[in-house]
C-alpha cells in the first residue's frame, strides 16, 4: 500500500493487478472494494458469519384474511429451527454459518430452557385492523433488543451478519411499509406471501388497503418508528435495530428478501434522522437475492440494489442471505489469495 | 417411496412436503428434481466435484487481430494454475472442489513432470485465416482425450463436473461456433473477450466475418466436428468430448461461460446424430452463470437455459462453475436434510 494513495485507490490497484482481465470478476470485484473500504484495509476478512432469525406473531394473522397458514406455524417453525430441520439450518450447516434464533414475540409460551435468544416483547402484535400493532414503548424496546443482540454477536468476532425472519402474516406488514415508504399503491406491493391463491390475494390486498387508509400511512413516508407502531411486527422492529447496530459496527450487512428489505427501508428512515448512525450510503450492504415475492424487485430498484442471486426463492428465514455468503467469501478470497500479474509472471495487455 | 409412483412423482412429493411453502426454494427445487432424476433416487448426492480446465493456443492469436493479450499468456496462466494463484484455484479451494488442469495444446514445451494432465494435440491450432484450424484426426483425438479424462475422474467417485478453459484467442472460436450453430450474424456473437477496446472489437468482428466466409461456416450448422476442424481449438474439442462422456456417465454437468457453452453447442450437434449418447434433453445440465461476455445470453436463450448466477463475470477458467457448486450442493442438501411437515409437526396450509 502506498501512503500517498487513498485506500480506495490502493484497493482498486490490488483488484486490477490480479491475474485476470480488468473487471472480469464482475460483482465480486464490487464486493471486494466495498468490504475493503468498510474494514479500512486492502486485505479484508470475513470472520464468524452469522444469520439471526427473528420470529414473532401478528395479530392480523388470527383473522385469516392475509395468510393461508395458521398462526401456530410460527412457533412450530421455531421448534423446527431448534431441531435443525428447516431450510435455514441446512444452508447454515453447509456454509459454516452460525445461526441464532430469536423469540421476538411468538404467540406461545416458549420454555426458557430452549436454546434460542429469549427476547419476547409480547405474544404477538395487536390486530392492526382495529388498533395500532404495538405501543411506542414496545417498538423502542424491540429496536433496542435488536441492537443488543448484534452487539453480543459482534463480540464473538463476527463481522458479517444477515437477518432472517419467521412470522405468519409478516409479508402484510412488509407490504404496508413498502407502500408507505416508496409511495406506491398497496396493490403494487402485495404478493402471495406464504402460498395465497388468487382469491386470497385479492382479499389480502383489500384488507391491506383498509389498513393503509385507517392508519393514514401515506403521512408516514419518513417516519419508520411510527410506521412500525401502527402496522409493524416485533421481528421487523428488532431487525430494524439490528440493521442500525450492524451498520454502526461497520459489519457486512447481508440483506435477505422481502421482509428483511422492508426492515432496511425503515432503518433507512432512522439513519436519515439519527446523526449518530453512519450515513445510509456508507452502510456495507450486500443484497443477497431478488426474492420471488412480488414487490421485492421494486424495493431493490428503489434502493438501487443489485442482488447477488436471483433464484426465484421466497422462503424467508434468511435463506437467501445464507446462500449469498459463499459469494461474499469469494469476493474477499480472490483479493487476498490471487496472484498479481507481477508475482505470477503473467504478461499484461499489449495494446490499447 | 411408494412403488406405484414414478420416481418423478416421488421426488416432487418429497420436495413439496418439506417445511416450506410450495415452490419457495425456486431454482433449488428444480436442481433437486433434476439431479434426483439423473441419479434415479430421491436421495441424490454430490460426490467429489471437479473442475477441469483445458488450456490450448490458437493460431489466429499470433496475428494480434482478435486479442489484446499476447499468446504467451496461455502458458503463463497454466503455470499460475499449478502454483495456485489464479481465480479458479481460489474458488476451488474455498468450495472444496478438486481441480485438474489439462494441456490440450499449449504453444510451449511443458515439462512432463509438471503436475497437470499432459494431453497436448499440437502446439496450438493453425491460423484459420489461412487454413483449417486442425485436421479431422486431431479433432477426433482431442474429443477422445476429453472423454478419457472424464472417465478417469468419474472413477474417483466424482459425479459432478464442470469444464473451464484457458486459451488466448478462444472467444473468437466460440463466436464463430455460435454464429454457425445459432444461424445469426457474427457481429451479434462477438464480444470483447479478454479486454478489447472499441477499435479492437471492430477489427475482431471484421476478421471473424472474413473467417466465417472463407470457411463457409453457414453450411455447418449441424456438423460440430467439421466446425471444430475449420475454426475450433483443441481445448474446445476436448471439452466437447468431455461433455459427451459426462452425459453418458449421467454426471451433473456444470456449464460455465461463453466458451464452455460454445463447446456444449457443438456437443449438442453430436448428440443429435450419435444415438449411443443420451438424448440431449436428458443431459443433467446445470448452467452456472450468465457471463458478462457479449453473446452468452443469446446462447443461453437458444438452449432455453436459466443460469444460477448473473454476476457480470467474464473470466473463463471454469470460475462460474466453481461458484455455482455450493448452490447445487444446497439443492441436494435441502432434499436430504430438511424436515417434512409431518416429521417436524408443522401445520400445512388451511385454505385453498
Amino acid at each position: 500500500m502506498q501512503a500517498d494513495k487513498t485506500l480506495k485507490e490502493n484497493l482498486l490497484y490490488k483488484i486490477n493487478t490480479k491475474t485476470k482481465p480488468l473487471g472480469a470478476l464482475g460483482q465480486l470485484e464490487t464486493l471486494a472494494l466495498q468490504i475493503g473500504l468498510v474494514q479500512e484495509t486492502t486485505s479484508p476478512q470475513i470472520t464468524n458469519p452469522h444469520i439471526v432469525v427473528f420470529a414473532a406473531d401478528h395479530g392480523i394473522a388470527a383473522t385469516g384474511l392475509v395468510n393461508p397458514y395458521p398462526q401456530a406455524v410460527t412457533a412450530q417453525m421455531v421448534f423446527n429451527f431448534v431441531n435443525g430441520g428447516a431450510a435455514i439450518n441446512v444452508f447454515c450447516r453447509q456454509n459454516n454459518i452460525a445461526l441464532q434464533v430469536v423469540d421476538a414475540g411468538v404467540n406461545t409460551e416458549i420454555d426458557a430452557e430452549l436454546n434460542i435468544i429469549h427476547a419476547k416483547i409480547a405474544k404477538g402484535t395487536n390486530n392492526y385492523l382495529n388498533e395500532a400493532a404495538m405501543s411506542q414503548q414496545q417498538c423502542l424496546a424491540a429496536i433496542e433488543q435488536g441492537k443488543n443482540i448484534v452487539v453480543a454477536i459482534a463480540n464473538q468476532q463476527c463481522n458479517c451478519i444477515g437477518f432472517g425472519e419467521m412470522g405468519i402474516g409478516n409479508t402484510s406488514s412488509a407490504s404496508l411499509i413498502m407502500s408507505a415508504i416508496l409511495g406506491i399503491d398497496i396493490a403494487e406491493c402485495t404478493g402471495r406471501g406464504t402460498g395465497s391463491n388468487d382469491e386470497q390475494l385479492k382479499i389480502k390486498i383489500d384488507t391491506l388497503q383498509t389498513v393503509f387508509d385507517k392508519h393514514q400511512l401515506h403521512q408516514l413516508q419518513g417516519d419508520g418508528i411510527e410506521l412500525l407502531c401502527r402496522i409493524g411486527g416485533f421481528e421487523i422492529a428488532m431487525m430494524v435495530g439490528a440493521c442500525c447496530k450492524a451498520a454502526s459496527l461497520k459489519m457486512v450487512l447481508i440483506v435477505d428478501g422481502f421482509i428483511a428489505t422492508a426492515a432496511l427501508l425503515v432503518a433507512k428512515t432512522i439513519a436519515t434522522k439519527d446523526k449518530s448512525l453512519p450515513a445510509f450510503e456508507d452502510w456495507c450492504l450486500v443484497y443477497a437475492h431478488a426474492s420471488g415475492e412480488f414487490g421485492h424487485q421494486k424495493m431493490l430498484d428503489f434502493l438501487q440494489a443489485k442482488p447477488l442471486l436471483n433464484l426465484g426463492m421466497r422462503l424467508g428465514e434468511g435463506t437467501g442471505a445464507a446462500l449469498a455468503i459463499p459469494l461474499i467469501q469469494a469476493g474477499v478470497n480472490f483479493l487476498n489469495e490471487m496472484a498479481s500479474f507481477e508475482t505470477a509472471g503473467v504478461s499484461e495487455k499489449e495494446m490499447d
